[in-house]
């Protein structure tokens, strides 16, 4: 005869403590607290490489190459003038002389080659003549008129061939990789495509990410709050730090009911429309809880304890897609602070790993002074900071007064995660290891 | 009688030599090389600060707040449990008591108070019953049946008031200064603000920004090019970074006609729709370039010459618009790589300083070891460079191989510009100053 003890489920077998979250779940077989290292091996385990795609360059900004991109140019195209003044050919020149100005070239234009004895006037990057080997800066110049209304120009010499000219392929010469596949585009990459005359560029889709934000306990902002309920952080923020990684939310449902079969009906929908699904909270909190059973059904999901403070419990499973492939499931946390490191130590070199991108792959490593104390227990701890050079020009990580992992406030405007290892007492002024949080 | 002689700039007197871009004009009454302060002095002076607006949260990523944000909520807003587990009196548990389970209470449901010489059973998240002052674990709870259906939960004692207990205001606390004024939004900052219900918030309107990226010799790419000419590397990378920096690039125009009349009404509808005109190149070029008149025809414009490379020249103006204030313009060099610096030196500060954006305003200085030798002459140089932790955990930085100002390889990437100061013999090992380009 069922009662409330039966369907409970701390009638279960349950192997630890609770952790801040409230997820006290570990994957089969697990001893203990897993180290950071292993999820990230088990998260970039066969995952899909996102395909590639071509789009316009100027649409192109904080995409990652596809392919490695070659000049197909010399830069300059052409011998071209370092400033304005005079072109001639320096035997023309002689110790100086009295050439007639035969054209006149600006920036832009075509030359036609260089009458003998003669120069031509011309401005900084305008092509040089056929036949001219140097330029003289007009500020050496003297000019008078000529007969018949022509302009005669004062060269003074000797002079150098190849002065003040800018050699064609100088800057980037034909051929030479500029960038390589897997880089990240920026305002100068992008800059370096569009002088190549590059219009549209290939590149890696977006990761597509459908974002289960929810939870019974949570309301949208903007909406008055009931007793018991609090206010949905995640949501916006994770939306947001998806997109500065790089992928495209395409679903973020507000309200799915609270049932079995709308959970799974969801989340089936999603594997349909996304690479990559994301929830938060909530898959391990037991019997109010339908995501953990409804991904079992469509799938697997491996809850991991990990070593780590904050963001202990991390789910990693994958649900069959009705494409015929697998889409890989993230469980982050649900408290605001450990699901936002979560972002930086999952989403991040997860989505790197699916768009081949080196830059998002990995948190750079910075070794500075440590602007506080800290201590840590049986998990590696993971500070928020800023870094600023100290007095003495070296560079420090000061570390927000509250790191409490409920409170956001140590993450708006982080610079760097603190890395405290575990059974660690660091002190003022010891170095510590900092992941470098670049947007 | 006027000869191509008494047309030339040439025959005006030319103060100085003509730098790398071909710029060679200096502020009326300037001697020499202008340092880098006096012109972000001059940059900063009088420009206008946007006025606020209030725009949902979930589009405000970027944008700087306008208003000091203060908690408007105790968060959590009531004590609730910090893990799954049996909440009861302290007084009723004594050394451990079998008390009967009153009530259920999940996350984000009401509770009611707690029935004397009872417990609820509750989990992580859920409001804490009138009445309840401590929760023990589900771990430490054994339970069986009572009578008429009933379950009993034992728990065993002593028991500390307030255990596992997260109080009402313990993350936040109702009228706290969660964001400060002036504080650029991350996906943190927009979560925090969430996590107060608030759907709006108060920023600074975005900086809106006409570009003037053109050139005779440039040309879009996508196009064949002809003799003579050069793809337009500036006009994409410039308003990514406008963009990057929080500014709204609202006109671009690809081509302008070569008049001095249609230069001077495409700058007027200019001034109409935008806060900031940007140029890139052509400013100073002389007899071709009509951007200069037509500015001097509409408002004013100085030329500096800046003892800093890349990136010597600048002009700096306004324009009086027909809204009866004045439009700031800049014109940076047309030289890619000097417009790329030209970007992270005068644009973002200065588009920090018409939104009162503390972080935009300056670029950090790091001090690290110099992983490259250099050697400076007149100019302070500005070369580009990334960051990493050395062999002995020290920070270092690593100069991209070519350093030349048309080569925009060595911005795509970049971490910091290595600030070494004219006159300068920097070895490897020693230390430098760095400029970090945040993103």
């Amino acid at each position: 005869m069922p009662t409330d003890a039966s369907k409970d489920p701390h009638s279960q077998p349950s192997p630890s403590a609770a952790a801040e979250c409230g997820c006290d779940a570990v994957p089969a077989g697990a001893k203990g607290l897993a180290p950071l290292a292993s999820a990230l091996a088990a998260l970039r385990d066969s995952c899909p490489l996102m395909p590639a795609e071509r789009v316009a360059v100027s649409d192109a900004a904080g995409r990652v190459l596809a392919e490695d991109v070659h000049a197909e140019l010399d830069v300059p195209p052409a011998d071209n003038s370092q400033m304005d003044g005079y072109c001639a050919r320096v035997a023309d020149i002689g110790d100086g002389a009295w050439l007639p100005i035969s054209q006149r070239i600006a920036a832009g234009q075509p030359a036609t080659p260089l009458a003998v004895a003669s120069c031509a006037r011309l401005f900084t990057g305008a092509e040089i003549p056929d036949g001219g080997d140097v330029v003289v800066m007009q500020e050496e110049v003297t000019l008078r008129e000529g007969e018949g209304g022509t302009t005669l120009a004062w060269l003074p010499g000797p002079r150098t061939r190849g002065d003040n000219i800018r050699v064609q392929g100088r800057d980037v010469s034909k051929g030479n990789r500029l960038l390589a596949a897997g880089t990240r585009l920026d305002a100068a990459a992008l800059g370096l495509l569009c002088g190549q005359g590059a219009s549209h560029v290939l590149v890696r889709r977006k990761v597509r990410v459908a974002l289960f934000a929810t939870g019974d306990e949570l309301i949208e902002p903007g909406q008055p709050l009931k007793p018991g309920q609090i206010y949905n952080s995640n949501r916006v923020m994770l939306s947001q730090m998806l997109s500065n990684f790089g992928a495209e939310v395409v679903l973020a449902p507000l309200n799915v009911a609270d049932t079995f079969e709308a959970t799974r009906d969801a989340l089936a929908s999603a594997a349909q429309q996304a690479d990559l699904i994301v929830t938060c909270g909530g898959v391990s909190v037991g019997e109010e809880d339908h995501v953990r059973p409804a991904i079992e059904a469509l799938g697997s999901l491996d809850l991991w304890r990990l070593a780590i403070k904050p963001g202990k419990p991390l789910a990693l499973g994958s649900i069959n897609s009705p494409r015929g492939d697998t889409v890989r499931v993230v469980g982050l946390p649900g408290n605001p602070v450990s699901s936002w490191v979560g972002g930086w130590l999952f989403l991040r070199p997860l989505l790197g790993e699916m768009t081949d991108c080196s830059a998002l792959r990995e948190l750079k490593r910075l070794t500075v002074r440590a602007a506080f104390s800290a201590r840590t227990a049986i998990r590696q701890d993971h500070l928020r900071v800023t870094l600023a050079t100290g007095s003495d020009g070296q560079l420090e990580a000061h570390a927000f007064p509250d790191q409490n992992s409920a409170v956001l406030s140590s993450c708006a405007g982080a610079q760097a995660l603190a890395v405290i290892p575990p059974h660690a007492q660091l002190n003022h002024g010891d170095s510590v290891e900092c992941l470098w949080l670049e947007r």
